[in-house]
């Protein structure tokens, strides 16, 4: 058997020439439904094989399964970047293997956790003093804060939302057994404020940096209704947050200061690999009040409050380390540096598309995501999208709005360049 | 700024040297409370720092903090191990950083996953034909499966499952609003199946292997009662199902192919990294109905079901890839291997520990579990354990079995040793 060393060697060979090569690659995977699957074994291995051979079917088997999130020209969804020092953290996060349970099975894991959770939020201008932690996903961030609201309220049954909203809000309250109660948006896809009606809401979740099209919820107009019908108000901020890092894009962020709750995707727009949601309340008690549960085999002498007191699952992973590798290889320069670069980039896309003859823009752009389409039906810029995405050139994703097929740019990846988006562009004109 | 290859090449360096030293640092961290949060500093950087400061600080203020779950001598809760492979395939998920959102935001990402969990259950000789998928937690898992028994038995809102399940059941009913009624259990802490009583059920949770003493629910019979009634049966085999991998030990899983869904983490007691706990169903359409959602900008061409329709976030890590390579690196055999070594250094410790005066077994050892304690109070056995733990030498941990204070020693990391388990036993009599 060959040694960790050598193992270790050719996977980071792998993984340094997939990083210098992932610009070459289709984006979009290419590989048909069951495509993967056949090219695997049906039955697990009885001997041991050596890791080398996992690599090559990394590359025989799997690579043309893999959609390039990597890619400079990965538009799509929300673009992301797993950031090189972001990387290594997780190889040695694996390798310490921690398990935070209690803040004795790791206390490195606990305070790091909670250190960089303050850096963040001083980075992004959140008042100081919140309590923050790491979730998986902004699904699981949104489920925890929207548990501790209906335990804060409990003859409050309803969660008050736009129709704009991420669809985590209606599976959190599935799972919560609440009612979603849904508010118009105004031409520019906000919140109608005025038509919000708080009876019987333990929660109001308004969004900066919606999944279609990035607007703004009227945060302090909702706070307000909040505080005075003693609301829960849970910001998601799980794309945009990162560009409160960058103080001319501040503005954007008026209110969330006042919230109960805010979550931030640090896997999203802040070079962090999937996964690591940040959560931060000025409410923890009520999260602890939901969450707690202490059994006798993890009850311990020192005073401490675990950080799994505050969340749905018992165990947690040693995501801080990669967080903290990324806010200290990038420095609040850097972030700033790269997020005000993205929203330059859409701006620049955004004037390419206004400029052009039988293209439109399609709702305001505010941070570095632009919806725009085609003169012509939803079915002619369908087409469109599926064949600029089957020519690997770029990725780009779709949304629906006014009841019209409307195609998203958006741009996250620390490697973009304006280049690519201009490669990205003659694609979908050339494809036209 | 250095390149990647130099900083990989600097962290690959320093994670051997973890991996290879482990074995000598003392296992429980040795930081107090706060001291680790006080070496950090309070703000994070402006500029941007080498990868090579990060290594440094890991080194000089957080080393301290670490509770070496990688250590031979880790013997508390249940030990784990981060094997080499899934170190490895960690290092290069977050490299690729994909994003299961929709099958084609990663189609290796979600057929590796379900051949991965197919290749599982046939080493553990789970039904075939089971829906399988990765969790981050046992606690998650639980959860995803009581949501999907609530949601197909809706006028049922009581979870049954004996006094020694496992903490999560209480959490996870906490956050779906349903009532936990408890089962007392026996003399070996199994389920009175005689006295279970299934009205207003709407699941029942056995666990083969509870948190405090290993102990086997009588599955059959519970299996039996919940088909009579109609009642989802859901197995939390979290640690032990790990177990099941060895055909002599297969006879303590009878029942579990009668469940609706079962639980096993590969993180525990599969030497996968944290996190993995894999879940398998018979019943997928449950799951579906309490977690789909499919909004407007996910809509696609292709007719797939992705793997968020099944389970609380939208997003998933690709966790399969260290699974698949830690099953690969060690196929059936190397599995079978390690966990018949630990089940007998844990029939060795408890001989030890039946030879020795002075000293009670106090739970039957079922699996690499062993319950103990030393004649005299409570009080006594605990400050035994809190010295040999404050020793460095071994990590322990404890439960209450009957009223009494009593020592759990678990082995589960695959570098233990006879050595190592006999330098626990010598520090606990020594220590004594």
């Amino acid at each position: 058997m060959t040694s960790f060393r050598d193992d270790g060697e050719a996977a980071l060979d792998w993984v340094a020439r997939y990083l210098e090569g992932v610009g070459e690659l289709p984006v979009r995977a290419r590989a048909a439904p069951g495509e993967i699957r056949a090219g695997l074994p049906d039955a697990p291995p009885e001997r041991a094989e050596p890791f080398a051979a996992v690599l090559r079917d990394l590359d025989e088997v799997l690579a043309p399964g893999l959609t390039h999130w990597q890619s400079p020209r990965f538009f799509a969804y929300f673009a992301t970047t797993g950031s090189e020092p972001g990387i290594l953290a997780e190889l040695i996060a694996a390798a310490l293997n921690q398990v935070g349970i209690l803040w004795r099975t790791s206390p490195a894991l606990q305070e790091l956790e909670e250190v960089t959770l303050d850096w963040l939020a001083q980075l992004l201008g959140l008042p100081p003093g919140w309590h923050g932690h790491i979730e998986d996903t902004a699904s699981t961030s949104t489920l925890t804060a929207l548990a501790a609201a209906r335990g804060a309220l409990p003859d409050r049954r309803v969660v008050v939302c736009s129709e704009q909203a991420h669809s985590s809000v209606t599976k959190a309250a599935r799972l919560l057994e609440l009612e979603v109660r849904t508010v118009a948006v105004d031409e520019a896809y906000r919140m109608r404020a005025g038509e919000l009606t708080l009876e019987g809401a333990c929660a109001v979740v308004a969004t900066i940096g919606t999944t279609s099209t990035a607007s703004i919820d009227p945060v302090p107009e909702i706070a307000a209704a909040c505080e005075r019908d003693g609301v829960w108000l849970h910001v998601d901020a799980a794309y945009a947050g990162a560009a409160a890092v960058c103080p001319e894009l501040r503005d954007r962020f008026a209110g969330w200061e006042r919230a109960d709750s805010v979550v931030v995707n640090p896997h999203k727009w802040l070079f962090t690999p999937m996964d690591c949601s940040t959560l931060w309340s000025r409410r923890p008690d009520d999260l602890r009040r939901a969450f707690s549960l202490v059994p006798e085999y993890l009850r311990v002498q020192e005073d401490v409050v675990s950080l799994s007191e505050y969340a749905p699952p018992l165990g947690r992973r040693f995501r801080a380390l990669k967080l903290w590798a990324v806010l200290r290889c990038h420095g609040r320069e850097g972030l700033q540096r790269i997020v005000r670069e993205h929203v330059r980039l859409a701006e620049l896309f955004e004037s390419w598309v206004r400029a052009e003859p039988g293209w439109e823009v399609c709702a305001p752009r505010l941070f570095s995501l632009v919806c725009f389409r085609r003169e012509g039906g939803d079915e002619e810029n369908e087409r469109l999208l599926e064949r600029v995405n089957e020519s690997g050139e770029a990725f780009l994703s779709h949304t629906r709005l006014g009841g019209r097929y409307v195609l998203r740019l958006a741009i996250g990846n620390a490697r973009t360049t304006e280049d690519d988006v201009r490669r990205a562009w003659e694609a979908l004109r050339g494809g036209s």
